[in-house]
């Protein structure tokens, strides 16, 4: 099973092209504008200064804008884009020390330090640094950068695997080893796969970082990534080492690491995962907590949580031909990932909570604690700035999620109106999707057959040709060339199982894949005590958010100067807007619940 | 306005007999042995040791449990805990210094900092001691204790007020100046009224404790208090201040002062409030936040604090003859307050949330850094025990809330079979209130009329005499000597206010007085889930718990391995069993939800 690459694919109208449209238009200056503010271009240069401490993982955030810059040079010209591009790329590989090594903190800051400090990223900017040259490489076709980079990993794999004389085995921060594995599919080189399945098989083996049992387990230090039952700890490094794990799973053919991240996929989205498909459940750690702990105000949620699990579902699907993998990757982009950046592209959430009361944040605010709640508004840039360039290279590499193949079936993972063409493959979308569920495919599979996702979310759906349902793909009986589907797409009101506490009297509504949500902005104050009849029908107006705002009549109490009194049935008939979750906190700080 | 104290007071049968059964034979001991075996009561010889270094809030726990006792004593002989309190007392006396002065910690620890450093609980001890004093002076008939503490209180006026040669100006943790004002009482001594009053007046005017505007408000320094328009800060310190605060407004007819007190107490019981008469609506700062801020499975909600609200709603009563301070102080002690003591009398809460989780709460413990909720289970000691004394001087004082008189009027604040007797006046109450609302009151009033309170939470009630109802008193119209009421006490479906968004599509039931709460281990799993129509009908069944258990048949979602579903009318009906909620986790741990 082979994944189709950005490369091979051109979305053309719609929903994805706006935010790509949005990414090369806004995004992408507004986060290089921020991080060259703020000196993490500058640090490149490796000089002393007194203006900055370069920090530890400036290093990644500059990576991770390149990569997703490379995405969209791949696509375009643009020169002045390109100029910033090789300008932060010389200086990385002008100060690489004649090990291959670069890094502007350890190079400038901490020179005695180098690979002694496990929980200080180093090894992490290394996996960015690797996959920006990769990216590099793609869109200039010049591998001056990637070579640059073999060399440090090439460094990286004598250090860590040969002569073992780092202060630590496996990397602090997960990263690295999916890089590596990118890596070896870039170059051919297998060592690049052999050191990225050390480090995979090495990881919590040791116990390492012994302050204790949590912080073991915060870094999957806790026990060997085959045993574990459950997803634990930090969420972004859980899962960009999942990530690395199905990858050397598939790769190596090994059941018992592959049923290990079964088990931890199932219980993250059966069990531990937001509605929105992003996840962390506690800031105290950035971390998963519990099954069924999910609350929704002080959600952890992080941007980078959902884009990570878009890359551990994909690469899931090699494992396990289901569709529940690609409808996680949908679910987390629509919701948990999107909500991420602001309608116009500037500013971003790190966390991104299912409910805000703003009044509620205000909450016994002091210099030395503070109740911890998410912010209420997107902001340009962080201190700890890794969501930002997340988005960048996301949406630069949409297409790295719509097609997997193998020699039998080609899958269409998701829906957007695009083109794909690789190795004698074809398939066009023809769709407004998602804002409609109708999606006309022309296609030339070049003797496969063609298998064609139907979301989880679907109740209802039909096809013009005859197909058969195959772990939730529509496996299309012949090669027609062209088929039209529709995909029912309804608002749904959602419940959340009954072992959610923090949802109990809660419903949700859904259209499609998008989550819908309620601000105070539309529907007044005390958005949180709407009651919606789950048989109400909503109307589905155009709206300024690409996707349409649904509109009912709901129910809300009357306004009272008592703090309790008795239960009476007074609900008053109240109108109610819904928007997409991810245009959320658009128009000025409000409650919002979803 | 006067309150008629405990001393006058004999409570004979029923609930408040049972529980003031369980103080004698068994808090008051388990609480003693307690202090005991951590040393609290070998500090008080002040001699350095090994074993111990006594912390700064020690005499405080010791001072309190010593007040419980005597209110004990008073009303009956018990050699052996007379023993117990003469042996602390002594101590207490022999180890004061020559200007007076007693503080275990200060005198043998941080003997160069007396009246040095504002948040070492020093002037709060203080105060404990002579509460403790007042009380030993009652029940034995010996001022050796009082005037041991007439002593230091002068030595207190000379530093503080006269001198100003402390570090400080206000106590740092309140309760000092309610006790100065006790001690007026107590004595006829002006000069303990005037150094209260200095205290109160001073109060909030200099901006102490610098460290940040958050520090100022947890101490109430950021404004003075005839200034304030809610309540904030600490619940505990903020409750003190505020009933030594309305001791000084009522008693100079300080209309401003007065105003402010009624402003915070307001703002309290109608904004900032558990159902349960408990405040605090964060462990960070152990405070209030903002209005309508109340989560359930995070609340601090102190048992000190509802005490502390039931002091100072029985001295607000003095400034303003309304029910609504008796109805907080009924709830605070049948609910927020009880809790706090399990059934058997050995154990205490310090928090008493109104939701437990115990999966949940299990959520990333580190030892660095964790998130924080409620313990599921009563300790028998905390490091910080400043709960479990407060049971015992309440449990014993219980009679303190039960009257007020002036010339014209004597009020009945609280039902409980008992019988008073003071200055002329007479009322017996016979009565199994709380279990039903049937009270038959005897009195002789002398000359006064009587006034009933008619609780807060009563919706239907008959007299069989004429009355006239004044601010929430039944206000009887002849001296006729004997009167029969009948409080209607229903279980009475209750909803928050709309913008308690913590309680959005909740109710809680009631009973009279009582709030219930469902526990798992009668209700099984997802206790949070159960659906209950407000239009249910309760069987009423007699319990194990005082008070009768409420059964009725309520919903509940199907058990499902799906994180997400459409929501459908698929409730079926489910046996609900609710307990009261001062009853809850004495049967292990479980869930539990209000």
């Amino acid at each position: 099973m082979k994944n189709i690459g950005y490369l091979s694919v051109d979305v053309r109208e719609g929903f994805w092209k706006a935010k790509q449209d949005m990414l090369k238009n806004t995004t992408i200056d507004a986060v290089y504008n921020r991080f060259s503010d703020t000196y993490r271009f500058d640090a490149l240069k490796c000089k002393p200064t007194e203006q900055y401490v370069p920090h530890v993982f400036w290093d990644s955030d500059v990576a991770k804008w390149i990569e997703g810059a490379c995405y969209v040079l791949a696509k375009e010209n643009d020169p002045e884009l390109l100029k910033k591009v090789e300008a932060a790329v010389d200086d990385i590989i002008a100060n690489a020390d004649e090990n291959g090594y670069f890094n502007s903190h350890f190079l400038v800051v901490d020179q005695d330090k180098r690979f002694k400090i496990r929980d200080k990223h180093e090894l992490y900017c290394a996996g960015h640094l690797i996959e920006a040259a990769i990216a590099h490489r793609d869109a200039t076709g010049n591998d001056r950068f990637l070579k640059a980079m073999c060399k440090y990993a090439d460094y990286i794999a004598r250090v860590f695997k040969e002569e073992k004389s780092a202060a630590y085995i496996t990397p602090g921060h997960p990263e690295l080893e999916l890089a590596l594995v990118r890596l070896y599919i870039a170059t051919g080189e297998r060592r690049y796969y052999e050191l990225a399945e050390y480090f995979v098989d090495e990881h919590g083996k040791y116990g390492e970082n012994l302050i204790d049992a949590t912080t073991q387990k915060y870094n999957q230090d806790d026990m060997p990534l085959r045993d574990r039952e459950t997803i634990d700890g930090h969420c972004v490094r859980a899962l960009y080492l999942y990530s690395a794990a199905a990858d050397v799973a598939y790769m190596r053919n090994d059941k018992e690491l592959a049923d290990a991240c079964k088990r931890v996929f199932d219980n993250l989205v059966n069990k531990r995962m937001y509605i929105t498909g992003a996840s962390g459940s506690t800031n105290i750690g950035e971390a998963y907590t519990v099954d069924y702990h999910l609350p929704n105000r002080t959600a952890y949620a992080e941007t980078c949580a959902s884009y990570a699990l878009m890359l551990f579902g994909r690469r899931m699907f090699n494992i396990e031909q289901d569709s529940k993998y690609a409808d996680a990757v949908e679910r987390a982009f629509y919701n948990g990932f999107l909500s991420g950046v602001s309608l116009d592209g500037k500013a971003f959430f790190y966390e991104n909570p299912l409910e805000l009361d703003p009044e509620f944040n205000n909450v016994y605010h002091s210099t030395v604690r503070k109740e911890r709640f998410p912010i209420t508004q997107r902001k340009e840039v962080f201190g700890c700035s890794c969501c930002p360039p997340n988005v960048v290279r996301l949406l630069a590499s949409l297409g790295d999620y719509m097609y997997s193949y193998n020699d039998e079936v080609l899958y269409v993972h998701q829906y957007a109106d695009s083109a794909m063409e690789f190795e004698g493959m074809y398939v066009e979308q023809i769709t407004e999707y998602p804002k409609n569920g109708n999606i006309k495919l022309k296609f030339d599979t070049n003797g496969r057959r063609l298998a064609l996702r139907i979301p989880g979310w679907c109740r209802g759906f039909s096809i013009d040709c005859d197909y058969e349902l195959v772990n939730g793909y529509a496996v299309i009986s012949d090669n027609c060339g062209c088929v039209n589907v529709e995909l029912q797409m309804p608002v749904t009101p959602i419940r959340a199982n009954r072992r959610v506490h923090d949802n109990a009297g809660r419903i949700a509504f859904m259209r499609g894949p998008v989550v819908y949500c309620a601000e105070g902005v539309d529907n007044g104050r005390d958005v949180r005590n709407i009651r919606v009849d789950i048989r109400s029908e909503f109307e589905i107006k155009e709206s300024e958010f690409l996707l349409p705002t649904l509109h009912t009549t709901a129910y809300q109490l009357p306004e009272s100067d008592e703090l309790y009194c008795v239960a009476e049935d007074n609900w008053t008939e109240a109108p109610l807007t819904l928007i997409p979750y991810y245009a959320f906190a658009n128009r000025g700080e409000s409650e919002m619940n979803v």
